[in-house]
């Protein structure tokens, strides 16, 4: 059984893809394969069930089979899982039972609506209430998709308050600002430093590491871009860490297309040999041929650069 | 068993609130006695598992169980069920148990997002395609709640493609031009004239009702209302209906407060002595003392009205 | 020439509409008529250019004509400008325009897209320093139209450091918890007590005057509910003002539809004889032949019900 | 005198900076070294007093002096200019007030809450019946900040209905798959092809332009990269294009930060010496030392990379 989550976590916690057969039942051979992909890949940890995995279209027994597959496979590596949910309860319940599945801790997004730094700060409290102290709890700061801006002076109050908040997953857009006075402020005596891991793609990688952030929690179908980053930047090595970056961008670029980009995403991982199929659940985005030939006109460009740089 | 829904459906679709334990456990009990009393307030349908149900906030299994619960003791009286998922394979599965169940028919709200009328015209095609021709289903028109507008031009699209598309839950606002204008595209040789049950609160209800709605579909605390308005409407007596509707205006435009409505409707059935608790599941609103001295100020001068005018 | 706007403001300001002939000239002539008629109906003060008076229709000549008409005849009565603008220093150079034409204060508010409470305050403050201490101003607290929550902390955070804030333009829906919640901080040894005038038609009037409201800014077609309704409450007699505003309450809730209250309020002031033509600016919304069937209707029976009230 | 905006546009019209003096003032002189500066660059026309032009923080006169400076140095280089405005009267005005100054079309986008596709047409048509047809208009297509979606359908009714629509500015996002879908609709006989100018600062002009694009409207502060870009794709030097537009991706990533993008602009170009201060108008945002660091960090990389690439 793996650790508990705690603010120490690094490195990145790739979000994982949810593959299913062409015909749209859940495949857990490719389950298989895509976990020992990632693995291969070097990530430090597994996001399970987060927005871009199409957790919302899955049955509530589909989602724990999810959860108990890549948790047995996934050996020492941590397993987040996302239980954000309209009920208070349905929060507990769920995040009680995949911390019982092997869960290392469980996210949480805010509920569209809430008003005011206070606003905030009351479902959050409501929120730890009802799961206690026993389980981690990352704070899921997305409010392109939930509408809600997080004030670092909330996210601050917060750390101070509950223990169990150990992890921003930091995903504003614009971020780097928030960033640094998220590290600037826990410079206060008595507040802890909790673990930052960013999203976007990835898009901002370098220079979100620059001003603090631990490592990255998002799904690019180029894992090892992220992970060779990071290593770079923790080595010091800031043209080695941009050179790695700069190959992958046109891609990650292309794959930052709300509402494309998880055909994309399955699409890549699909052309890799990790997934059986790209099916996507209905609703879902489809890509064209046009999309095909600029994905891999692009990839056979990133292949290019990559033995280039060396 | 129950006739299906149909375009012939009319009257008062009563949207019922979900009585929960003062510990928040759903309460079978109160789901009886409110039950009959909507039945003797003369309610000619239900609507469960709406926006203003607390759908979002219940377990799979809870769902269900309300929904058996509701259909075992209404007798003849048709029940609607809300199947809205982000999945549509779930909108598929969760029909297709409600149907079982003893549904009469379900209601489907379009997700966040749908771009443009093809969008609109393209999802509920899959939905349609999905749930087959044999299960009818109600467009839930509420673009307050879901960001999407339905323009009438696609909304006859969607009725002269669809068979079992059967009714329209109206609840735009305004709403009284889009009324109007449905009731004119269906003057068109060939085209089916469907049931239009309008939401709102019944804030507009006499005008809606000039305008051609059938009746009303929302969770008012006060159903008699609705009945009595749609009966002195249906009778001709156009004074008649706005005497009664004035009556219980004041008390029906407080309800109509967007976040707080839940909360003072179900104190109002508790008043009522209908169900045991006026429990909101969280996150959800409470009232303040003020709140309830407002409340029982205007339910004194309605009863005084209501004598007024016999 | 009229005093300053202060904290003792009381009584109703009417949101002034702009008329237009039929062929979409500003309307000098009805300007005069039309204040004279808001005169008559006992009004306190007049709230020019606010978002439904097609202030955003106007040119800046046509703009600062309209407030020096208003301001010429008013006499005694105080009169607001809206001022709010994209730039900060177009709000300083409006304000200052309109204070030397005799406004007694300005209104300004919140810009889309502030983030969190420091947002909001941070926004304020650079316009307090923009306009300086000599100018009074009145918070625009609407957020259904900007999207700006207004969170009670950090109104009394800018009343606590800013002395030229002298009213809350209270619009927030639903907003009665607000009211009450802002009225109990004011206790606070030490932090003024501001004027507080509420909107949103007047919807909620009786309850938000026992909560603390001073009086109504808003543009009900007839100004005598709201001028009857604060001095009834002022007398201490509940079940009087409840009498008066229920009787006003169908055609108020009829006039509170977004996007078509202007053409609406617009027509029963040309009704009424105090405008010459009922004409909005493109874009804008236009009365059909069933909206002004149900206006009369409702006019009747509201003529009616004063009578029967006395 | 340039010829009006036609079909035929193409090439980089470049969305132009307003250049501020340290204390806010209109700077003039930094207006013609800016002008300079694009042409030296290639530009082949100008977009004035679009949304990233702090066009809303202009004064009238300001507005209007900006065309007239940016017109008269032009010489034979098109100038569209942005006349967006609340009230339809106001477009007209503004529309005839900068043809007269020399401008050779006009760009208008969409209010936000227009309400389906019908919404949008009759917007759109009333638009063209108040500019006459003797004034070309560019349709700006930019739902990030307008809310409203251009379903494909609409533009081509548009298109077939009013001659005087010449130029799509397209900025939708996701907007691969638009692209596309416009032009295969253009090879329906009898309908005009029109020009299509990309924006979202360059971020997909390869794919973009493959896709039938004809050009740029968008202000990244290296238009030299959308010039040579384009002169690639024209060329049919496809790896080229990509060479060059990778070289510059960094930056131009960098820049497409939504709310700080344009002081990243403004500090670019001043760093590039051809205006005196990136001052940005207030409210408006700031950039950190950090901010500064990555930026310097990125230009040195890139002159790196197009040195290595030749």
């Amino acid at each position: 059984m793996t650790a508990k989550l705690s603010e120490a976590a690094k490195g990145v916690y790739i979000i994982a893809a949810t593959p299913f057969t062409d015909d749209g039942a859940l495949d857990l051979q490719s389950v298989d394969t895509l976990t020992d992909f990632y693995l291969r890949c070097g990530v430090h940890g597994f996001t399970l069930l987060g927005m871009m995995g199409e957790a919302h279209k899955l049955t509530a027994e589909e989602s724990i089979e999810v959860v108990k597959r890549v948790v047995g496979r996934a050996g020492d590596r941590q397993v987040i899982v996302g239980v954000s949910h309209a009920g208070l309860e349905n929060v507990r319940r769920l995040s009680h039972e995949v911390m019982v599945a092997g869960a290392a801790g469980v996210m949480v997004a805010p509920p569209a609506g809430l008003k005011g730094d206070d606003g905030i700060y009351n479902y959050y409290a409501q929120v730890f209430a009802a799961l206690g102290p026993d389980i981690p709890v990352v704070y899921q700061d997305y409010p392109q998709a939930t509408g809600v801006y997080l004030p670092p002076a909330v996210f601050e109050r917060l750390v101070d308050d509950f223990k169990q908040l150990v992890m921003l997953k930091h995903e504003d857009w614009p971020g780097l600002a928030k960033l640094t006075r998220v590290r600037e402020g826990e410079k206060k005596p008595g507040r802890r430093r909790v673990s930052i891991l960013v999203g976007n793609g990835g898009l901002y990688l370098p220079q979100e590491l620059r001003r603090g952030a631990d490592g990255a929690m998002t799904g690019f179908a180029y894992p090892e871009m992220m992970v060779d980053v990071v290593a770079a930047h923790a080595r010091g090595e800031r043209e080695r860490a941009h050179d790695l970056f700069d190959a992958y961008l046109p891609l990650a670029r292309y794959e930052q297309q709300a509402g494309v980009g998880l055909a994309v995403r399955k699409f890549l991982l699909q052309e890799r040999g990790v997934i059986a199929s790209d099916f996507v659940r209905k609703p879902g985005p489809k890509l064209s041929a046009q999309d095909v030939d600029d994905l891999r006109f692009l990839v056979q460009r990133q292949d290019k650069r990559l033995r280039e740089i060396g």
